[in-house]
């Protein structure tokens, strides 16, 4: 998984959705036999997102995995599930430190994400299922609690789309990335993995020394 | 393939990186028995990239398959493959014309692809494989003639980036793209594919009717 | 699906364990591209219970998928698997009669299934991970409301066990098999899933007219 | 193979149908890819059965294999299977004695399988494919030549049945048992594996010292 | 399987070892999850050998399958293979004309194959094991009942070999046929599969009508 | 890769049609996961005839790839390859020896092939997919500079032929394979791969010191 060479650990994430959780079941990916195009590149997306704002080489020898299995979709899974995954590996680094396993979190700052799109010819935030099918542009965004960026996903759905209309759009991702770190703040310090939109996110952190 | 129920054709994209095409030997897809998750992302890319510019209306019920096959790579791939497969789509729909099959060409207007990055702190269009390798922060624009997006994909490579960075790759970009929509009219009308960026690029255009 | 060709529909059942339903992170199915032996005997198991007390020509040309998903694990997945599928079953069923798509429920009677075992030379009920360990006779009964079984699968785990043995489990079989029915029937009447021995369970009906 | 670390050796099983083993021809495995669960539920059950008998650490550090390729089907393979696998374990135990790899045989009792089942209201023993078709309930036993159970699997087939019928295939169970043990005595001793059953049972020993 | 559309029905060969068919345990093509490419190119030359001799058009519109699954191995298994399946087919074709399926044997002529090789210096026919290791050139040689070829398959096996040396083995290959095709005539009029050397061969056909 | 245990290198071959290189575009091998049975033949037999004349005990702990893509088809891709990868490698080796990797060239001397057929009744040298198609006999020889075989393949297509008909392809084969020794002689001087035969073949040579 780790593809170059370097000192510290590694951070990855799986991302699945549950048969269940969009309104016509989805069948399962091992049905198929492999992992679908479109799970594969999220997950690949998640783990950069984390991997951005976490000190590999403070986190040590060691891998660990963020589980991202979405129970129920309405829209953008993909930025709900870095933003989750933030949450359960902040309280995860928390109890490592608890637990003697770490001297202090190698999480260096918060990261979350929303996604943006161009509905009815307006700039949105945060579309759902619905909006999302109407969308012509799709973008999704995720940055740092210090407003930095750390991806920028924008796509014209077979459309094209404006400078303008993507300064609007990261405007607005700025605004909504705000709110949701503060939830992050506070869902971490709770030690409590959050229900957010309509996701769960699973954790589990395994140790390979 | 064609995932939602619309009137008209399909465009689609396949890529792949010959196995000397890197100076390390890359295995064969088939060796490991999977299309890896990158392949798979790059192909999506290039799809919905010309799928931004051809009236799929206009192509009629047929579904035309774009191989963009690496036979050298330095960095770009993923562009270079876009910017050269709409050439090779151009020459395509204007052969079809030729012969009768189509009244016009469904190539609504050119589409091109740049990468650009930030190295050593400054900003640069269209890195190598050396300078990529360097750079920390990884961005491709894929803009249509008449300077409008189809697509960006900006990444921190685990690390983040200003919005002031970002807008200077965004200046960048549209210089690059005009250039390479210049290079573009030229070769479609002299209906040779270029050997382009360093790689080569088939088209097989395949109907269904 | 469908092995012999009768009248009537279908009810099949999916049983996944999540990565993290497990003390040591459980790598998913798809990351080796089949499903487990294991799973795969599960989820005949499960199907089968639960057609024991559906009449499928009443349930009519669909099929009906139950997918049960471990989100923790503590001993007798399989058994918690089967009494809560047939609570979504019931769920579901009547949700169809509201809806009109049913005159009447398919369900026949209720099946519940209970683990048994010989731990430190007694027969327990209900063995949770650390007995099932230890366990030297593994057993799952299977029975239906009424008292008469629809699978009985018992095995020495590399060691024999006599009939006296067997007999005072079936016993006890009886007993938790009495209990968890009168569970069942309250939460089919409040309309929700229990979230059964540390266990969720979804359902989805799929419909194929 | 061998998923718990005990000291001492493994014995393992492998079954497959031959295409020609049945009326209709049966596809290979291999032409879908992958075992189905079926057989895989199959193979698995005649190795703890096997395992139930073979005191592991006497047998050393080795891995034996048994491999059942049924020639020609007629009911009850799995049971046959088990049977004719305990010879050919029993024949192999005692060559390697012969040629001084083992002191004394690890086969610490006989064990062998026969199928039971409710055919037209009536408990019967060893049922053919006619039968096994019409059966309403299918019970597998597994027992040692000294009477104790090794596995019970019984299966209402879409039906249910009574303790009162179950212990009647159990009675049967006991008598078919008895007569298999006394010709797999015979058969160990004359030092061939008998082509019991309508099928051909080879056996391969692996040494991996 | 049919690759070109031609009138009438086709014949297919499926080939296969056992695991215990070699002195050392050959693994299972399904614990790998694909047929192997030696086993690919056998059963598609036994496929063309028996092609050849048989009127598909006379055939009708059916497709015949052939399996070849080696119990044995000594040497030269795919040349036993097609003279075994040609009997086995000839065997088959009878029984078809008996049972008024079709109204004469599609089996134009016999066809028959040996093996040959340069073993220290002089050229052998049908090696076996040990010879077949120690030869410098090895050939197969499917001859018909007539004298025609249909195969000739010879390869230095990292060596080279003289004309002189290719003219010695084919008139060896001549002679040996000569003798298989008067064993495979007995054979047929018997109606039984021979069990010849060292292999038994069975036979299903299977009409998709 | 190297099945027998012998010192020194070992050489290696893979043979893959792009999509595009044939009039009706070829599915990619990995859309179907697995390499088809022809593919695995060719490449099986492109090895084969190269390691007939390279010293592999000279050529050291080493593995050579020679990946052998077509480009375009239209008859004998298969010849075409082993010709093409004998210069390719004689290159390489010789970049090898001006490198001081090795001493000297391990080509003891070239190898080429032809592929010859009966069309109309009468022997042809080369044949292009037209003359191929109509061909009733299909031969493919792999013959040294010398004159000595390494591969002869003939195979009826459905069809036989004489003794007559394949010395009379012998004769024509050795005089098309001393043509194309002569033109490898002037590539590998020249040191470039020839696009020969409406093909391009590259090389990759891996070193696994």
């Amino acid at each position: 998984m780790k593809e170059q060479r370097v000192p510290g650990g590694w951070l990855t994430a799986e991302y699945s959705m549950l048969p269940y959780s969009t309104l016509q079941r989805k069948p399962r990916d091992i049905s198929r036999g492999r992992l679908d195009g479109r799970s594969s590149e999220i997950q690949r997306l998640i783990g950069r997102s984390l991997r951005a704002v976490v000190d590999l080489e403070k986190l040590g020898e060691r891998t660990v995995w963020v589980d991202c299995d979405v129970l129920q979709a309405d829209g953008g899974t993909r930025t709900a599930s870095i933003t989750g995954a933030c949450v359960a590996a902040g309280i995860a680094f928390n109890k490592f430190c608890e637990e003697g396993i770490l001297q202090s979190s190698p999480l260096k700052e918060l990261v979350a994400a929303v996604s943006a799109g161009v509905v009815g010819g307006s700039s949105c935030l945060d579309l759902n299922y619905v909006e999302d099918k109407d969308a012509t542009v799709d973008f999704n965004f995720v940055l740092t609690e210090s407003g930095e960026f750390v991806e920028v996903q924008g796509s014209g759905e077979e459309a094209t789309f404006t400078q303008a209309q993507m300064d609007e759009m990261l405007e607005l991702s700025k605004l909504g990335v705000g709110q949701l770190t503060d939830l992050q703040r506070k869902a971490i310090l709770a030690g409590e993995t959050p229900a957010e939109e309509g996701q769960l996110l699973g954790l589990v952190e395994q140790f390979q020394k």
